[in-house]
């Protein structure tokens, strides 16, 4: 088995550094297959559970409901099992909560023998709209529709078991019939063997925090567990695979809930041993077939976040020997930084958008200038912090100057001392991200970050967050600006929107002002239970005195 | 594994006895479980062969071709595995010949990483147009749509090998994308394990035979094979299951070519061990899950037939026992005659038409009243016949003056001698199966059945076999009666003009006159291999001096 594994990365090794490394120095190559054998050894075990379905539904258009869809009880589960299923057609199940996993059904004979095979249609949701909105004809310009959970299946004899073959991520189960014969039969026993890597409970919050935050907390352990399989994944659903931003956001809820930091080990193995050969990591890694990157891709916001992970990392657990080991990466990153700031101590906005996906949001028209300078400096801190506390300052040693340039520049170039805003050169634009960044780079003093971060929500046409990740940031740069009231409230109103439009797991993309926004043209391919929107169970359970009202 | 069959078994008997038999007393209680245990025990083997398409082609609007659709090679198959799929988008696949069996093909990465799943429509075909004609909006009144040989594939990460999970019988194979995401991909190892029972080389025909017969004796070969399986089925695309009439021509087939007998005998045990408690058996039975018959059918035409089969297997194989052990339901099966003859010696057609499917060929506006005559006469002639092999004519002495008596009667009743053909009393129609079915019960003298038979293609109106079914027994009516030019005109017209028109194998369905009749309102649900179409090879190698010129 070990000896499969070497031999497989072995190849795998070199397949890539055939494919991607050809022209360049491999600057990982003796650390690689180490690196990959200790993301295998830390892979989980997956918990498997049988969940079963609690109801059936049906779905009524409400004007008030999220996305105009709600789901409605319409009888019991086994009435269903019960009756003829060629005279009623079709149906709506629902298994209560968010699961992810592989969903059967068996069809039994009722009446007469079974003399042709059947066809059904099953439609998967994570929430009610996806399964009532047709996917064809599927937009241009949207991601493969192939990640829309509809399935086709042909069953030749009964009585039978369908397993659909691909996992599934779900609340929601539309069954149809599309094809059938004279005989009659029903079906029953729908099951769905879900899967988690999330094997502990986490510490019950303090018996004085309001339900809100309680419920919100709840929510929030369920998108992550959902999301922690053999990697932290973006989402069930879609894309199914390890983000370098999520990753960071998931280790931070972990730490405060199941503690499983293997997972977080793993990852960073992984991200770390599937590197490009001059150093930079992948946004996002593959572990099927064979663990790979995502070839060529060039996420610059999500690089920074690695060194931030490991200190993280090393804080929780004190495993020295994995921080030690993968510093080199870590501290590679910020060539990234050294290699577009300029003389005047900004970064080089339009060079580095040219060569990396700067990402930061899922938001239209909106102007990365000032946070990708304010991550910059955040990248330079954390990685001087992560030395320090390897007492490694020694090999960064020109960052505390490089911080106080690029700060100082900042604060001359971009902050507005008649609006208090921070606002980029190339654009004027007032957006949440740059004062956002602008705090946790460090750059505005309390006062200023206070009062940028209170203008905000009165200011009109401030670029606002696309989204939860986005949100995460604004709700830090709060509690790092002493304003812990106004943090909580966009806890409160944010995540809290979600949750009292019916969201199990907290959504992939949310604007109170758009329910039907999505990224990708097209509403059902949103994930709706993304790992990003989690940390809630961070925020709440970090800084328990801040949720108490 | 025998005790789980016998254990097996038993349940399924009191299955079938719980639900069938619980108000009558089952005549065959002490033979069933070893009759079922031979049916196992002449199990064939399925011999599994990796078949490989031998070419792309394109479907051409052709008024000429076969239902409107000729295949014209575009390009080798090696094209298709390297080039850009997600540009092409759509391809037809040519086996070169009709196989059923298990199809898959693989899906590799040509450019970028793969980042999302695929979607693929796959359709199979036996003939050109059922892969050009839509499946949907399906027709009313038409069998179970799921027949119909297409499906939907989401293949969830590259590179992946894709196996399609039902058996499937075809020639054409036409692939469509239906989602994909920005990187590139080709599709490539497209094969079929195809499978069929038929393992020996039949005997080459004689050297002076006309080519068009050898082309009709191959087909005739191709279609059978394609229907031995783990019994003889009907058609491999459908029903895919042993029908009685169809086991009937495809054992006299058999003997003639493949020889394998075993498959006859593991046949009537199937049939005899899930008859029906009063004796009757059943039209059609099914193997799995477990062998069981399609409950209550009463296919009266069909149930005459375990007689003339059991008798040509005694005379093929000399294998005495079984004759002996199956006697008993070849016997049971003129209790049918005994029932529905009048005292005029007449069949009480309309009182069996209310109680039984009388079926003897697709045709609309077909009445059946003389043919059933002459199958009742021919199934007590052929069961006397088995009698007298099995020293057990006295088991049926009555027989020899019931015979002549419903002769006499229909001579007396049917026959016209103005027009000098076999009318019914309840309509005068003319049809060929009244004539042929005269014939074989031996009603007509021999200039009658000439006079008949030859005055049919004249006859304005005639009723006409609907299918390769009716025209078996109308070859043979026309060898009894010393008619071989015209039954060998009959072969090289009809099963030749099949061939003219494509098929490499023939087709349960053919009217000369209209390329799309279909007894179920869809001629893509017709079947395009079907066995009761083989018996060419019975008539060419039985009769080969019929088949000289």
């Amino acid at each position: 088995m070990k000896n499969t594994f070497t031999y497989k990365t072995t190849l795998l090794l070199a397949l890539i550094s055939y494919s991607l490394f050809s022209y360049s120095q491999d600057i990982y190559q003796s650390k690689r297959v180490s690196w990959l054998e200790k993301a295998e050894t830390n892979k989980p075990t997956l918990i498997v559970t049988e969940k079963k379905p609690v109801q059936q539904v049906n779905m009524v258009k409400d004007a008030d409901a999220f996305q105009g869809w709600k789901a409605v009880r319409s009888a019991p589960i086994q009435d269903l099992y019960k009756e003829s299923f060629k005279a009623k057609k079709t149906a709506i199940i629902d298994f209560g909560e968010h699961i992810t996993g592989t969903f059967s059904f068996s069809v039994g004979i009722l009446q007469n023998t079974p003399d042709a095979p059947l066809r059904f249609k099953l439609t998967f949701g994570e929430v009610p709209a996806e399964i009532m909105t047709p996917f064809d004809p599927f937009p241009e310009g949207s991601l493969s529709r192939a990640w829309l959970q509809d399935e086709i299946m042909t069953v030749m004899t009964l009585p039978a078991t369908v397993t659909i073959p691909r996992r599934l991520s779900f609340r929601y189960v539309k069954i149809e019939l599309l094809a059938h014969s004279s005989y009659d039969f029903n079906i029953s026993d729908m099951k769905c063997d879900a899967v988690t890597s999330a094997a502990t409970t986490p510490a019950p919050l303090l018996s004085t925090t309001p339900q809100i935050f309680k419920d919100i907390d709840r929510v929030g352990l369920n998108t992550l567990k959902e999301c922690m399989q053999t990697v932290y994944e973006d989402g069930p659903k879609r894309d199914q695979r390890l983000w370098l931003g999520d990753l960071y956001l998931e280790a931070l809820a972990n730490y405060q809930s199941f503690k499983q930091n293997n997972l977080t080990k793993r990852c960073m193995y992984l991200l770390a041993a599937l590197s490009q050969p001059e150093g930079w990591l992948h946004g996002t890694v593959f572990e099927v077939p064979e663990p790979h990157p995502q070839s060529g891709q060039k996420l610059l916001d999500y690089s920074f976040l690695f060194t931030s992970s490991l200190k993280d990392y090393l804080e929780a657990t004190n495993d020295r020997e994995t921080a030690e080991d993968l510093w080199p990466v870590a501290k590679k990153q910020i060539d990234i930084v050294k290699k577009y700031v300029q003389e005047n101590g900004l970064m080089d906005f339009e060079q580095a958008n040219r060569e990396w996906w700067i990402f930061f949001d899922w938001k239209d028209n909106f102007h990365r200038e000032v946070p990708l300078q304010g991550i910059s400096i955040f990248a330079l801190r954390e990685t001087y912090e992560l030395a320090k506390l390897l007492n490694r300052e020694k090999e960064v040693a020109e960052l505390p100057a490089l911080i106080k340039k690029m700060t100082k520049a900042a604060q001359k170039n971009y902050y507005n001392p008649k609006t208090g805003f921070y606002t980029g050169l190339l654009n004027d634009q007032v957006s949440y991200a740059s004062q956002v960044w602008m705090v946790l780079g460090g750059v505005p003093s309390k006062e200023q970050a206070q009062k940028a971060l209170k203008a905000l929500p009165t200011t009109e046409n401030a670029c606002y967050p696309g989204g939860p990740y986005m949100y995460h940031y604004y709700v830090q740069a709060l509690i790092n600006s002493d304003l812990p009231e106004e943090a909580r409230n966009v806890v409160e109103n944010y995540w809290g929107g979600m949750l009292k439009k019916g969201a199990d797991t907290f959504w992939e993309v949310y604007d109170p002002n758009d329910e039907f926004r999505s990224p990708y043209n097209f509403y059902p391919m949103n994930s709706y239970c993304h790992a990003w929107s989690c940390t809630p169970v961070y925020f709440i359970r970090k800084y328990p005195e801040i949720f108490q009202k």
